[in-house]
């Protein structure tokens, strides 16, 4: 079902990296956090909870999934997960890898900056994504593909 | 394994509202928000990835039961659900039950007030927690014992 003047059934809702039959993930653009990333559930539901058990199994794999990824390729001090959807209550949840130097850490990124971001850690961070988003669509993809026949589960 | 100076590794971390094998939760004491409760995994691990398949779907689940016991009894405008731990690398998620007329809506909890809270709308919420816990307690309690023989899952 698609709910008319929702952005998240009228679109991507950012760079797509993964379209899933359930959820896709979209590389948000926000300022100041280079890796920061949404798992937008497909169909329009406002809540968690508004998915079935076996739903809610699938999105939490695939946010460990997403999580690992961001884990293995820029180890961040903390990843940051949140569905919030307060302006937009289409069930979609925030993945943030977090520094130590970044702009608000420890602060979540909501919160006042604790100091200016520094460009160079910015791109250095930049220029990790190609690879970051190949190993995030190559996870993803697997996690949702049947096992092949005689493959162990 | 509890790690020395983990302050929820030392205590519950607020008022305990239900105690598991797995995971606890307590109210938090946030100022403006008296629906705000955290469940705590009980062991110390960093992110919801260090977690087994199998926990993070018990973890998964106690989210969902108590995102369903607080829109059963305080029907909020949404529920915002959030695993930071940027200053305290503990695994626990916030659940706040928000409302369209509370002091930060629709902005996260995190960020700047929009608006002085209402004392009566805060005291009509802290008059439904006592109902609003003992149906958290009774789930998640129902949730976490094996089911009776006979019983269907």
């Amino acid at each position: 079902m698609k709910v008319p003047g929702c952005p998240l059934c009228d679109g991507a809702g950012g760079a797509l990296v993964f379209q899933g039959s359930a959820f896709r993930l979209i590389r948000a653009d926000e300022a100041g956090f280079p890796a920061f990333y949404r798992l937008v559930w497909n169909e329009h539901v406002a809540e968690f909870s508004d998915l079935s058990r076996s739903q809610r199994a699938v999105c939490a794999e695939g946010l460990a999934t997403v999580e690992l990824a961001l884990r293995s390729v820029l180890a961040p001090t903390k990843v940051n997960l949140a569905a919030l959807g307060n302006l937009v209550p289409h069930l979609h949840w925030h993945l943030i890898a977090r520094f130590a130097d970044d702009s608000h850490f420890p602060s979540p990124v909501w919160a006042a900056p604790q100091r200016a971001a520094l460009p160079e850690r910015l791109a250095a961070i930049e220029a990790q994504l190609p690879a970051l988003e190949a190993l995030m669509l190559a996870r993803l993809s697997a996690l949702s593909e049947p096992p092949e026949p005689g493959a162990r589960a």
